[in-house]
């Protein structure tokens, strides 16, 4: 059979930059999954505090091969 | 680490409201989920029998924070 | 031949609820096709008078099986 | 000169209801705001807490015309 | 209580065509995943070697009822 | 007075491809519609029986020349 | 019952400017419709000869007020 | 600190042509605000009125420097 | 083997109107392609100075047949 | 320095299937780009004549890699 | 009466990143309004002399709740 | 005659930041085009080994003056 991709969807956070929030999300979901491909970006947000970005938070879709 | 969540994405239905339909779907989530912090509408769709809305349907994207 | 669906576009609209709204556009479209099948909202409007919401107008596709 | 209309975007919230939500948020413009004409609603989310839905958010776009 | 579906999203590939990256998504869905009900695509999208197509890849969201 | 196009919107459907459906579709528009000139798809979707793809739906917009 | 408007959608043509695309566009559908309210443009497009704008083709959904 | 741009969304109207819609809505922008820099059109839509164009309404983004 | 058609992306300017930014843009595309067969408007944009209307910016997709 | 890799915009056509329509517009790409990695589907349409789809038009974005 | 927040839209600059674009917009929003609750990213585009990347801009909607 | 602007694409990476990925890109863009003007981010992926972003990849259009 033709290989089979699943996409999961996180937001991983960060106080430092959009790359670290990526960085994060991806490194959270390889705990437990294994086969990570590829990631996709699909909103950037995040929260305010004290008229200050206090964290950004970047929503990701991540691809891996299913065995 | 810094915070990370997973999104997941449903659809509820309901013979009555938009709202219940949302409700409803998050309800279900939260039987075997926890830490449901938000969610949001993707698509809203429903079933028509008799030329009468029978069930609408809400689909949700909702994020909880992972451990 | 494989079944072919049509869909028709419709704004339906109520003073009172979004779940109103279509319901009374897809009754009003039941008066005069048969075999209406599903709706899907496309946007949801409405109408402003002295500061309060006077109408939501609710825009739904509706499909119909074609004999 | 032609008419000219001026677009503000609120989040109106409401425990009940979308079109709760959506009237809460066009009646608080409208302590401040006058002429308000039309609503078109551009996000659907919510908070959950303990499993539930708490509220729900709906955002618009708002226009009025401008004198 | 009312109906609820959760949606899962794939990836299937082919050499062949769009609808056989299609078959083989859902094929494979349907080894672990019991009562799947709808399909949707979401992007279509290929890898290219020595100037030919070499597979098709098709990104699907995938409905099934949960129990 | 200039050329004007009126534009109808089906789902055609095939148990077969994607390419079916719409071959489907147009060919049922052209049964009761003349001068049918481009199509345009909007949506592909189906549905998925006992863990496989029953039939594939794809939406259409398709332009006509009125006389 | 509350107010129910239907949407068409057409592709009106000019060789001389968007807007003239729109008005023709608008005036065949009244020459066989009653009750036309509005429209929103959905698509700009045209046709090229020699280099040159050959014509405007302006798609419109307008919707008229069903009785 | 690095410049900053607010951006304000108008709705112009003309009952002659798009062009003329944007120059006056951007006109009556300029009225009050200083700076403004640029305009990105975000929706084209008008008002039928005997079955032709009553008139076009516009609406825009508009960017200009906060100082 | 079949017709391919290439899309070249352009923002055609004019101080007038939006047709004749089109017109310029596709003019200018002209000069050096050959065989222009369509466009489709992707942007509408512009540049104000002193609070009026500078210049109009249409960003176009334009296809063309390759040999 | 890090790797670029430029996108091209090209419609495919076939008269047999989207994914004839793919593959031929992908090799004539082939025919004077190297190092073609990727597409993506962006829009599907096509021509019909006596009521029947004469072809299948596939537009696709391809990738490859800069030197 | 429930809680309404009112949306802003800005464009933040840096020379730096886009996180520091973002920081930038929202720091300068925090000078004249009170009670700043989150962002969305909504375009990253940015100017280019000789040949290089002279600054980001991040345009921002910046919501916060109305007393 | 007026200004004429093209726009090409291109998917620039870096494995430090988005900002580097740009900033690569339009680089590499300015070895072969002169008179760059402009860049817009139109996606943001990136790919995965071992559990952990190896490198990002942004893509952008980026805009430049005929002469």
């Amino acid at each position: 059979m033709a290989d089979t991709y699943k996409i999961t969807e996180l937001t991983g956070t960060s106080t430092e930059s959009l790359a670290d929030a990526i960085r994060s999300g991806v490194a959270k979901a390889g705990e437990t999954l294994h086969g990570l491909d590829w990631f996709e970006v699909t909103d950037i947000r995040g929260h305010i505090e004290n008229g200050q970005v206090e964290h950004f938070q970047v929503s990701l879709k991540i691809g891996f091969k299913l065995d």
